[in-house]
C-alpha cells in the first residue's frame, strides 16, 4: 500500500482519527513517516500535546506501517506498547518517523519515534507490538 | 488526599479529563479505584473502548494515586508506560485498580489493571513511571 | 502441575537454573511462589543480586506459571520483557510472586515482583510475555 | 570516554563481565558498538544464547553508551528495561548497537538492538532508563 492508499484507508475505516488531521507523508517497506499538524483538533491552544495524543499517533504510525506491509487487515490489534516520553513537545508540527523491527506471521512490532519538525530532539518514543490474525 | 479532593482536584485542573465523567471511587496509602461510566463520552457508540481511551484512564489513574500520597503536585509528569492490550472491554463500566510500586523521592511507579464492571477477566494492565520535581 | 512437577521438570529441562538452587515454593491456577535461597551461587559475595539474576529469576517464574497451566510445553518463548528495578535488594532470600495477567491460545502474560523475604517493600517487578507454540 | 577507556574501565569495575569476552568496538557522542564473541563462555554450546545473557548485553552496551557521554560514574543504575526478542540468535558473534534516546540530569535513555554478525535482522531490542544520581 501506498502513503495515498493508506491515507484513504485511514479515512474510509476510521474516519475520527482521519479528521484528526493525521497526514501519511511517506511509506517504504521498512519505514513510514507521519505529520500532525500544529492545527489539529488534538493539540490544545498553546501548543501542548497530551500524553494519549502522543500514545495515539504512535499507534497509528506503526498500525500504517504494518497494513503497509500485509494489506489492509483491518484486525490487527494492538498487544503492547512501551513508551517513553523524554520532553514537552515544543510548539509546531509533530513528526512520527517508524520502521518495522519484526515482522512475523502471529506478530509485528515497530517502533517509532516522534520529535517536532525541525528538531532531530526526541519529544517520545515507543515499541509497539500488533496481533496479525490468523489469515486463512 | 481523599476521593473527593482528587475528584475536586481533576474537576479544577483538568477540566477536559474531569468531563469525560471519570469518577474516583475510592483511594487509600497504597490503592486507588476510578470508575468510567459506559455513558462516558469516552467510549464509542456500540460499547467499544479504544486503545488512547484505556491509556488515558490507566495514566490518570496512577497520577491521582501518586498525588494522593505526595499532595497536589500538578506537575508530576509520566517518563514511561509499559501497557498490555489483552481482551476488547465488554460493554458496561470499566473499572481501573491502582496500586503504588515505589514512591521514591524522584520517581514514583504505580500499576493499573482494568477490566468490566463485575469481571474479574483483565481487559488490559499498565506500568506507569512519574518523575516528581524536586520540592523545595 | 504441580509445585514438585515444576521442580522435576526444571532440574530434567534446565539442569543450569535448577542447580542455581531455585526453590518451587507452591504454584496455583493464578499464582506461583518461587524463592532464590541466600546460598545461591546467583547471588554475589555480599548480598548483592545482579540485574541479570533477577531477570532470570522473574522469567523462570511466569514461565514455570504459564507451563502449570499448560503442561510441560518446553518450546514456550519469551517474546517481551518489561521490567523495573526499584531498589537494592536486601541481603538474604529473594523471593518472587508470580501471576497470570492473561492465558491466551497463542500469547500467556504474567506479572511477577520479586521481594526479600519477610519484606513487603518491593525490588522489582516484570511483566512477562510468552508465545506459546500451535498445540496439534 | 573512548573504546578503550570504556574496555579498561569494565575490565576494572567488572572484572565478571569483562572476563565474558565483551568487546567494545567503537563509540561516539550518540552510538556504540559492543561484540560477543561466539567463543564467549555466554554462548553456550550449539551456538544458543539464553535471553539472560541478551539482557546482561544489552544492559552493559548502553551503561557504558551513557558512561562515555557523562564519564565513569559507576553508580548510575538502571531503572527500567523494555526489551523484546524476535527470534533465536543464529550461531556466531553477537552484535550490539546502542543509541542515546535521552540524556538529561537525572535519567538517561538509551535504545540497543542486538543482531548477529553480517544480519540486518534484529535478534532483539531494548530500551533502558537508567538513573543518574545526583553529582555534587
Amino acid at each position: 500500500m501506498s502513503a495515498a492508499d493508506l491515507q484513504d484507508f485511514l479515512a474510509r475505516e476510521f474516519p475520527d482519527i482521519s479528521a484528526l488531521g493525521i497526514i501519511v507523508e511517506r511509506v517504504d517497506e521498512q519505514t513510514i513517516t507521519l505529520r500532525l499538524p500544529a492545527e489539529s483538533a488534538m493539540i490544545r491552544p498553546g501548543g501542548t500535546i497530551s500524553g494519549p495524543t502522543m500514545f495515539s499517533l504512535a499507534d497509528v504510525t506503526v498500525w500504517l506501517l504494518i497494513l503497509a506491509q500485509i494489506g489492509p487487515v483491518a484486525l490487527a490489534v494492538t498487544t503492547s506498547v512501551g513508551m517513553n516520553f523524554f520532553r514537552k513537545p515544543p510548539p509546531g508540527d509533530l513528526v512520527a518517523e517508524g520502521e518495522v523491527l519484526k515482522l512475523g506471521a502471529r506478530l509485528a512490532v515497530g517502533h517509532v519515534r516522534l520529535h517536532a519538525e525541525g528538531s532531530r530532539e526526541l519529544v517520545a518514543d515507543a515499541s509497539i507490538t500488533y496481533s496479525i490474525p490468523p489469515r486463512g
